[in-house]
């Protein structure tokens, strides 16, 4: 059994930047040697998300602007009365998207889509550096 | 340790389909002599999802309506105008609902409430056909 | 390799309530032993949900609000037709968040942001003794 664990450094532009880690995820599984198991990434913080998309040019500008669809920046919160640091919104699309994901990994890969992208969605509204926490758990091959 | 992993086939009528997941979860943790872990399921692919909800009839037509109320299908989005397959709202559904979910294993069995079913959420706008990989981790009874 | 996991109980005061898990999580992993892995949080049943938020009283109530702005307690839903328990909300409202949660584990601990803290968010429409389980995987520090 293999406990393969990993950080990234990413740099976000700020609110509405979606990365593709795809391929630096499907590096770290092959640096585990886990051929069968369970990738895990989780951006550390309050205010990004990581989650699963087809990750071509309309749906990037698609996913933030749903997102403020259904949790305006310029609504009242709570959040903002006491912190007045304009990211409430930022909060909580997070939170209703997740920190982490999870992906299964087959024959040495993640499995996705041929359409499918692991994303990191910046909700915050100034440029960050991000760390991602990436951890495979599994068998190498010959298990 | 036992990490033991399964391919499920599922069709799907299209957009707004959910199925139950549940008994066909708990043959493969079953299958997997594993007593106490973590089974995890997930679909491939960019426009369905995997959660968990109490599935009788009426959540069961709940939840799609409350997904097009939040993501509606005829809204503009940049998806659409480049590719004009109709299924932006599809994509962003399945994101927002998310590809996988992780429920506990103890005693042999996915740990679930008496009215909480695992599902498939079928977004796409057709039929479609389904690949599930349920990947169950974990000790077997005797340790 | 460590398969831990340790049932918690917690009494909420229903709609809205929404509980900092975070010091009891990384007491579970404390007691489990692993260094490196992940640790799962996951809620039984179908009206909570399980998920990372900054916990300061202000999002506290920010959360909430929003999900009962997204779907609304007074809509009408099949589900309330059939059954007249008032919590078709609740029910959408966690599947929409998700039953669990889960964060790698590094050097003995969850790692989880500065301010960003492990909750319970019970959606249920009065006071409910909640069940988590927490299940803990990964390797010891010497591997």
């Amino acid at each position: 059994m293999i406990v393969h664990q990993e950080t990234l450094q990413c740099s976000t532009t700020g609110h509405g930047d979606v990365q593709d880690l795809t391929q630096a995820v499907a590096a770290v599984v092959a640096r585990s040697g886990v051929a069968r198991g369970l990738v895990h990434v989780h951006v550390v913080g309050s205010t990004a998300a990581v989650g699963t998309i087809e990750l071509e040019p309309g749906l990037q500008r698609d996913l933030p602007e749903l997102m403020d669809r259904l949790v305006p920046p310029h609504e009242t919160y709570y959040h903002e009365l006491t912190w007045h640091d304009g990211n409430a919104h930022a909060h909580l699309q997070a939170t209703l998207l997740g920190a982490s994901a999870t992906v299964p990994v087959r024959d040495g890969q993640p499995v996705l889509g041929t359409w499918q992208q692991l994303v990191l969605v910046e909700c915050d509204v100034r440029p960050r550096q991000r760390e991602l926490v990436v951890t495979v758990q599994g068998v190498p091959s010959q298990s």
